[in-house]
């Protein structure tokens, strides 16, 4: 098909599958003459994940190509779900390094939590993991706050996340080819964040107009 | 104190500060002389407040102006995490409206899973909602990327969800005064939002590293 066709098939602006190609996110099309080119099935998909990715997911260019790469390069289902869990960005900014005592005490005590909390979750996750980081970051900049969590509380958020994650592992990981099931654990792992995080604010929603409503009653 | 000390206190640079000041952010402080402020406790405090929000939180400067507006405007607890609950961005982007039959069925299908879900929860949230709006506009584009829920799917994330929020409601709920529990609530909602994601995909983590020893082991 012609690029006017997978625009219209996907929903994608021209401009935008020109901009895709040019970052290096879509392969190119069948060259059928100097400033003309073929496209297949195989784009279209590969531009409605970038798609999803870019939007729904929130990502990057930059985090979009990364994960498109590990998808590419998935040799086996459980390297291609360890490569992508890797290539996601963390949802939280990283924080400077620490420049004064008080900082390093507050990094160390961050650092020091999370390390309880894997060792209580019995969780196989590395030091060098971003997700460790990125949580003793995120803990840090709470306790600056003020609202650090609870002895428990956190735990209780833990146990939660780990029923969550299973529901994801399991509709992440039915598919057999490297390549589909690493498309698909991206599609679980990024895009269904904001499905869960949305659950949760309707969640919350319903339970502030339940407060209300009996307190207008009580 | 001096923008200086305040900058040094907060962790802000004096830029910033400047910045936030000029964006209705921040209160002015008291002048002391036509260039010199002099700042308070409450400038520290908000300060810390801004800072979370835009780097932690994820938030614009737009949003976060529409979330402290909505903290200095609280009159009563309930009221007050009512506002915050409608003032936080909704984690999708808005999709373009339904320009053919074939877009206009997929949006009818997306809302009417969104208004199943609420039913079969029970959950007291208006069709007006952002969020409602919002989770089904992503059930639509999952649905396009052939990636929806299963039946039930969708069920076992709400459930789990709920147990979130209520964990939620005990973080941000327990203050009397209505702007310092419109803050806690900010900080609840908005930038532990990010914390529970990051236990997610430290669960995800773990499962995938389990499920590859099984295999090498198998």
């Amino acid at each position: 098909m012609k690029i006017s066709e997978l625009s219209r098939r996907t929903g994608v602006p021209v401009a935008s599958i020109k901009y895709f190609r040019r970052e290096g996110l879509l392969p190119a099309g069948r060259a059928t003459a100097a400033t003309l080119a073929e496209y297949g099935e195989e784009h279209a998909e590969r531009l409605r994940l970038i798609k999803a990715l870019t939007t729904l997911g929130g990502l990057t260019i930059a985090a979009t190509r990364d994960v498109l790469g590990a998808i590419d390069q998935a040799d086996s289902t459980d390297g291609a779900l360890g490569a992508i869990s890797y290539a996601l960005p963390v949802p939280v900014v990283s924080q400077p390094s620490a420049d004064t005592d008080e900082e390093e005490r507050a990094d160390a005590a961050a650092r020091a939590e999370v390390a309880d909390l894997i060792a209580a979750m019995d969780w196989q996750t590395p030091d060098t993991s971003p997700h460790v980081q990125g949580l003793a970051a995120a803990l840090k900049e709470l306790h600056r706050l003020e609202a650090g969590y609870a002895p428990g509380e956190l735990a209780a958020y833990a146990d939660l996340a780990r029923s969550v994650a299973r529901l994801d592992l399991e509709r992440a990981a039915t598919l057999d080819d490297p390549v589909a099931l690493a498309e698909r654990a991206v599609i679980v792992f990024a895009i269904c964040a904001p499905v869960f995080e949305l659950l949760r604010r309707l969640a919350q929603e319903d339970q502030v107009r339940r407060r209300s409503a009996r307190d207008a009653t009580a």
